[in-house]
């Protein structure tokens, strides 16, 4: 008996298309039939007989008629590619397919997914630059990709705690989260049954399920740090590796040498990885097992394709302690651990800040390019002030996307409820979309091919009054309907030619037009020709203009 | 009888501290005894002793026992001031003493509130790199100061349309959004009952009042921008000046020959101002009257003190025409305006975008800087992407942080709301708390000598589950705290070393206590001392920590 057989857990989960959009699956095909791929993409159809197809993270939940059964998990799309798939020089890891040239399915799909080629999918993942977080135990996720040279990613943080949440409520939080746009789910449960949690998440999970393996083992040795061992610590990660942990953070880089730096810091550790970690090596006066035995670790990773999160629990937790020798020092030792993990085939990426202020973020990424080899850096935020508890989702956006246009690959959200509880359901969908619009923005920002066509799309509904458009091209349309229909909610209002902000005689753009048909209709395509023309068209545009009516979409 | 004579209107407006802070005033003395000024601050008592005072635009609503008589307006404090001085070379604004050497109180109570030199405000002024928007008529103003050098300024927009809110809706709008932090408020009615609201709504207000006169100018000609004239306009910002307004927003750098530049943009013309003078233009073949009247309209300003805030109304509307020809061929005009109103002795500031992805910001302020001879920079937002309506003060918050921190002096607050209808008071409070951090974050990335004091307060407070000072020293006490107590309601809680987030027994700060009072104690002060000095002392902390106890402020 799985723990998907105990009928007393019954999530409830959200399921049918996000509102204005249906679920399309492109059809790839490889080198023989039976490998073609189907991958899946929001579509959002326009009024204007067009339609726009998005990066799509939701899984089977979104898809039309789905018939969700939460007792038999999702279906196991990898299983046959990795089963078929032989081993290279030992090891069945994405990174280790890509240095000997070979094109995994996983990455045919990634390709299709993020509009790029297959070929450059697999030089990204071959150098290090990119990874494919994709446990041969969790057959049922849909292959992603985290690098720089790809779309950003989010991640959303899950689980329980000793005060609040329960089973159900996880999985229901893991759906939600990626109905929304997380293309990562981490379970960071810590209170009860946190075996049977994970067992849930991950075998309905279409996403990537990352997890901190020492917090389970500490429950393991009831809370107390110094109790904790290298023996009780692997078995932890066995445990995990078999349910199918994509990636795993581990904080092998708090050296014991290290935890003095953290002495003088405004705001001292802030990891709780770190944190116990650091109480370990004061109360043994040993360097951290998970440093020593870093390479017995690389391969139980490189047998199940788990992929090292090399967590920086000696990030800053303040402005005051930004960029501070603790984290430069660790930072360094990342790198190194780096280099062994990419020799044993593991792929690596590099957790980051956290609170930094604006002047300070370039020299993270630059940082952690140059002695992690380019590794994908993920980062939590970060936070660009300390002074706005209860919008650090905001505050934190604002790092967020800055460090993400410098060249963060993923981003860890933060919820409005970051440093003042857990977040509930509708605190983990802000978290998500204000993460998704953060992220979008430093795709514009490196110029990602794809990336500029969705806003084109949006503004171009909205200068052209397609109201409902507007509200389906938008991140969350339901939020974005319901503030239009807030003040004004009558069924007309939706191809009105104007809003309540400024109201049907002050709304601009109808104006615009009226330019436009002018300008062209009368060849007016540069500076050069405009004097003439305007001067004898000026009358005719008063007359046909008469009464101009004004729209204007914002406030001025 | 004046509008606030009409008993018909009744605002209710919020008065009272802001939980956890009270109302202080530093003294300040001039050179004799009558100029003592009171400066206000927003103090913060904390648990542990201390306190910190913090810039305060709430004026005296926020006074502990306060009577506010809305019928009456707030006390005139500037006006013997105004009175009292003679003009220089015919000139009674800030600008023509600040060239002439003079300090005017304005600019002493700016330098308290600041933290500044006044020597330094007055140069700051006599270059026009700075501005002090203060209608001799608007004497119930606090004095406050916009430019670069000094901390960056948030306005808010508020305003009835033709659709929704009545004229006490309004002022209540401008007294809660000044609690919040709002540093200036425009007041962009285009409905009913124009001139009685904005009466209301400055004779009420500490904070200076923007208007965009050319709303008021087209109703009085029933919307029909082609029956526009300069003796209407004229007039009606004479009306407007004799009310009170501190800065005029002027969208004369509409010329004729730039309309047909937005022919082929995406979003063509977004501003309502920029749309109507557009109109004008095509509609009678000229050059706006705003531009060839433009020096009559700086002698208006000038007898007043009133402060341009040059519009761009061809700012970009989307991310596809960010930047473009249209829009910087009006920064050039709108900087050869800057040095003729400059030349009659008035202050200027210049607005901004809009809508423009990160990698394109910085060179909006550098274009600024070199063609409008540095005058202060007013950007609304910009937004960064176009896909999230709904989260548009996010969106635009990623943006005005960056443009903040290159340089922009005062930030216009997008709402939530903003392309889909008109704010109500919660939209307008997330608005400027959404600012009030974006506009902090800059101050802290250029690094202005009071703001991180701020972060390293709160900061230390979360360290030392301080929560109640936490909640006090946050921008916005009242949702820290209901964020807090949504999980964690009971009383001990807000003394607990945890959160809902990790639980009691996975929070992580003692642990740090504890390292560094190990350090301290051990003098273990650098990495070379370390080595020797843990070993000796690891069992002692074995000893002491026994079952450690373990706090955490942050996810991993």
């Amino acid at each position: 008996m799985t723990a998907l057989d105990d009928r007393s857990v019954q999530p409830t989960v959200t399921s049918g298309p996000i509102k204005g959009s249906r679920k399309v699956y492109h059809e790839v095909t490889g080198p023989d039939a039976a490998q073609t791929l189907r991958v899946p993409h929001r579509r959002v159809e326009l009024d204007n007989g067009s339609h726009i197809d998005l990066y799509d993270t939701s899984g089977p939940y979104t898809e039309s008629s789905v018939d969700i059964d939460v007792h038999s998990g999702l279906a196991r799309m990898r299983e046959e590619w990795i089963r078929d798939r032989e081993p290279v020089g030992g090891a069945v890891t994405q990174a280790a397919y890509a240095e000997a040239g070979i094109i995994t399915p996983e990455m045919r799909y990634i390709a299709a997914r993020e509009g790029m080629d297959p070929e450059f999918v697999r030089s990204e993942v071959a150098i290090g630059r990119a990874v494919i977080p994709a446990n041969r135990c969790h057959p049922e996720s849909e292959p992603m990709i985290i690098g720089k040279n790809f779309l950003v990613k989010v991640n959303a943080n899950i689980g329980n705690s000793a005060v609040t949440s329960s089973v159900a409520e996880e999985v229901e939080k893991m759906v939600w989260a990626s109905r929304w746009g997380a293309d990562t789910i981490m379970d960071l449960s810590t209170g009860k049954r946190i075996h049977e949690t994970r067992e849930w998440i991950i075998r309905n999970s279409p996403v990537p399920v990352g997890t901190v393996p020492i917090y389970q083992a500490l429950e393991k040795v009831d809370g107390d740090p110094a109790q904790l061992t290298w023996e009780i610590y692997r078995d932890t990660v066995i445990e995990q590796a078999e349910q199918g942990v994509d990636y795993m953070t581990v904080h092998a880089g708090v050296l014991l040498r290290y935890v003095p730096l953290t002495a003088r810091r405004t705001t001292g550790i802030v990891s709780r990885g770190g944190s116990i970690m650091a109480a370990w090596c004061l109360a043994h006066h040993e360097e951290s097992f998970l440093y020593t035995r870093f390479e017995e670790l690389c391969e139980i990773f490189r047998r199940y394709d788990i992929t090292f999160s090399l967590g920086d629990g000696l990030r800053p937790g303040s402005i005051a302690d930004a960029n501070d020798e603790a984290q430069f020092a660790e930072l360094r030792t990342l790198g190194e651990l780096t280099h062994i993990a990419r020799a044993h085939g593991v792929q690596v990426m590099i957790e980051g800040p956290g609170h930094v202020p604006m002047h300070k973020i370039a020299e993270n990424v630059r940082l952690e390019e140059e002695l992690c080899g380019e590794a994908p850096f993920y980062t939590l935020g970060p936070l660009a002030t300390d002074i706005a508890p209860g919008y650090d989702h905001i505050t934190s956006a604002i790092g967020a996307a800055q460090i993400a246009w410098h060249g963060t690959a993923m981003l860890c959200y933060v919820t409005p409820k970051e440093h003042l509880g857990l977040p509930n359901r509708d605190d983990v969908k802000t978290g998500v979309v204000t993460y998704k619009l953060a992220a979008h923005s430093a795709d514009l920002a490196k110029g990602h091919p794809r990336a500029q066509e969705w806003d084109d799309a949006l503004s171009t509904a909205r200068f052209e009054f397609r109201w409902q458009d507007q509200f389906h091209l938008a991140l969350d349309p339901e939020t974005a309907q319901a503030f239009h229909d807030e003040t004004l909610p009558a069924e007309p209002a939706k191809t009105a030619h104007f809003c309540s902000m400024c109201g049907p005689k002050f709304c601009s753009m109808k104006i615009t037009q009226d330019v436009r048909r002018y300008a062209e209709e009368n060849g007016l395509s540069t500076v050069a020709a405009i004097d003439q023309g305007m001067r004898e068209k000026s009358e005719e545009f008063s007359d046909r203009g008469k009464r101009v009516y004004l729209p204007v979409a914002e406030a001025d």
